[in-house]
């Protein structure tokens, strides 16, 4: 809190300081530009910011985010209905979609299994997802949780439940990153890389 | 845009890009953060830019920021009313009130004579403050302009205006910065520390 700023400043600067990776001289430096912009450009962000937190809410079928009821690739019927991949976040999503291979649909839990931090199978959307192997005809569940502890733990977890249902359930390939080196790379890496490895044709 | 992402998000990546110093990446990621917090921070975000936007105006004594006719710098008593001290922006203003050792008032000229950016010196507040030179006895004028080519010439400038008028004209004293060291000096800093040079008492 600076006295020489006035009220409004230093509330803005101290909003601004809030965000994730802002600092005290980021903040001040937005906090000015703000000031100096023109009305109009001010307040575009702060209506988005409000439109975000009012207009966004889960699609009820996947829990991606979503404007509607539906979001708009359960409502795709280009895509194959009957593969869902699982995914713990809608950035996983998006990452996924931007590679342009996915004609599925998806799920996603909205975090990992883990009990240390507090969540449970029952604070993510597992029983949901259960539910509709059941009743959408899904024929293959593609598991696309992290490739870390937590991550291979819920899938586990969901494989266990799915054991008895019909449906075939795979996850996303594991091995050396694209662009890497084998000399830097650790021995888990390595690990899955040896044990995947598959035929050249 | 991202196709995957709804259309009020994407709004929002936009507005925080458009941010000094916030690229595509941090964007997201501020976007994805408001999406995250409680819509109580988010609205204290939101209408922390619009409080800015509509409270704060310029100080009719001086232009400095303020949230009311007169800003604070002005009103309190306690400063010595005959010094006056003149800087380009209200951000130079909290530099030096920084430091504690300001007990003067201000004048904030609210940029530098730049004629090839087209800032001629009537877009500055120079007229008021010869006005003021006049009118409220002011005994010493603090001349806190950068020390750049523009902020030299917007005080010389001024200086030849205020020549007739009986008022001393000061400047800040120019040298090596503190911390820093005569190896790595240039040679407009060493010959201002050289011809500036006081005697050691």
């Amino acid at each position: 809190m600076n006295k020489a700023y006035t009220d409004s400043l230093n509330n803005l600067i101290n909003e601004f300081s809030n965000l994730p990776g802002i600092g005290a001289k980021s903040a001040e430096r937005l906090a000015f530009h703000i000031l100096k912009s023109s009305k109009q450009d001010a307040m575009k962000l702060s209506s988005a910011i409000n439109d975000v937190k009012t207009r966004i809410v889960q699609c009820s079928r996947c829990h991606n985010l979503s404007e509607q009821e539906l979001c708009p690739i359960c409502l795709d019927n280009a895509r194959d209905s009957s593969v869902v991949c699982v995914v713990e976040q809608p950035k996983d999503l998006i990452s996924l979609e931007n590679t342009g291979f996915c004609a599925w649909k998806y799920h996603v839990l909205g975090g990992h299994i883990a009990p240390l931090e507090g969540i449970e199978p029952e604070d993510l959307t597992i029983d949901h997802l259960i539910e509709r192997v059941g009743k959408e005809g899904i024929k293959e569940i593609v598991m696309a949780t992290n490739p870390t502890v937590e991550g291979d733990g819920t899938a586990l977890y969901i494989c266990s439940l799915l054991r008895d249902m019909d449906v075939k359930v795979t996850r996303l390939a594991r091995g050396l990153p694209a662009g890497s080196s084998i000399e830097f790379s650790n021995s888990a890496i390595l690990a899955d890389a040896i044990l995947g490895r598959t035929e050249i044709d």
